[in-house]
């Protein structure tokens, strides 16, 4: 997607440890101008999908999601990192380890908002080593449900979560694959789509 | 804000220890098109507030923020929870401790996304004793910005936290103002506004 590279070329940080930042627009600060593009053209990618529902993992992939759901006029439903006492004990739960904050979290989806019937679009902000989605589709697979797709904002073509997750035959959709980043130069190089 | 407390009615669960559920619609699953009519009425309640900016704190507040922040045209930025590799040390921070987890949050936002010309509007699912507000109010005052308005989805009205905050003058607005809940008898009682 176009306008989502050029804003990751424009704004975008490359820094050591083949961390982005994208904290000016995507992740921390969000420019909502810019999701309800990402939100139409991820309508456009999954227009077939037969979504009935979008799934994400708190906390940065919310707002994507929450605005993208506009486009299929579905429901949005959140993997929560931490058991809350406001919610049931009668939940779907999963490990994920976090490369970002070098730590392992539980994640848990209430049982009560994914069922057999739901063909789930799962949204994320990023793709790395797809720890964070593996789990995601641990808790769809556990609730019985189909996914109908995965729709990624950035992918870190250079790790492996993308490629593997393709050969396992998911519809994966990333609007922005880097394939090489400099932390000395800053330049930033992405696949061609 | 009728079509909300009606939404509280229908799918709100009161549970013992002052606990209002409505993770069916607002802060685990989330109905995107009640979403929409709660951003709208916040534009209607703030349409003079002069906003630049909306901020919220993770989680459960990005939603409604991200979609009523469509109807202001201005960028969300969300508190963060903890420190994260990928923030700079260059912020605000404070800590809030937290009703539902029963625990102490630092939580933070990059000095990058906030600074005196900030017109601010705070968002978030729930008002009760205000300890998540004050902190988010301690980060807009660190950083010299103006409060614009608060725009609370759910207020617990038998709690201190909105009359507080009205009595330092602030413009609050709730969208349903819960004055009594009975976990016995289902029973939610709303302030009339």
């Amino acid at each position: 997607m176009k306008l989502l590279e050029e804003r990751i070329q424009k704004d975008g940080i490359v820094k050591a440890g083949n961390v982005l930042k994208v904290d000016s627009f995507l992740n921390h600060q969000m420019d909502i101008a810019l999701f309800n593009a990402m939100g139409e053209e991820f309508k456009r990618l999954f227009a077939n999908a037969d979504v009935n529902k979008i799934m994400t993992i708190e906390a940065s992939g919310i707002g994507i999601a929450c605005v993208a759901a506009q486009y299929f006029n579905v429901p949005v439903v959140f993997a929560k990192k931490s058991q809350s006492v406001n919610i049931d004990g009668d939940v779907y739960s999963t490990e994920i380890e976090s490369f970002t904050h070098k730590r392992v979290y539980n994640v848990i989806v209430s049982k009560k908002y994914l069922s057999p019937n739901d063909r789930v679009l799962i949204i994320d902000d990023f793709l790395a080593n797809g720890c964070a989605m593996n789990g995601l589709l641990d808790i769809v697979a556990a609730a019985g449900a189909s996914v109908a797709g995965i729709g990624i904002a950035i992918e870190k073509g250079f790790q492996q979560g993308g490629a593997l997750l393709r050969a396992r035959g998911y519809h994966l959709e990333s609007l922005a694959i880097v394939d090489a980043m400099n932390a000395q130069t800053g330049e930033i190089t992405f696949r061609a789509q």
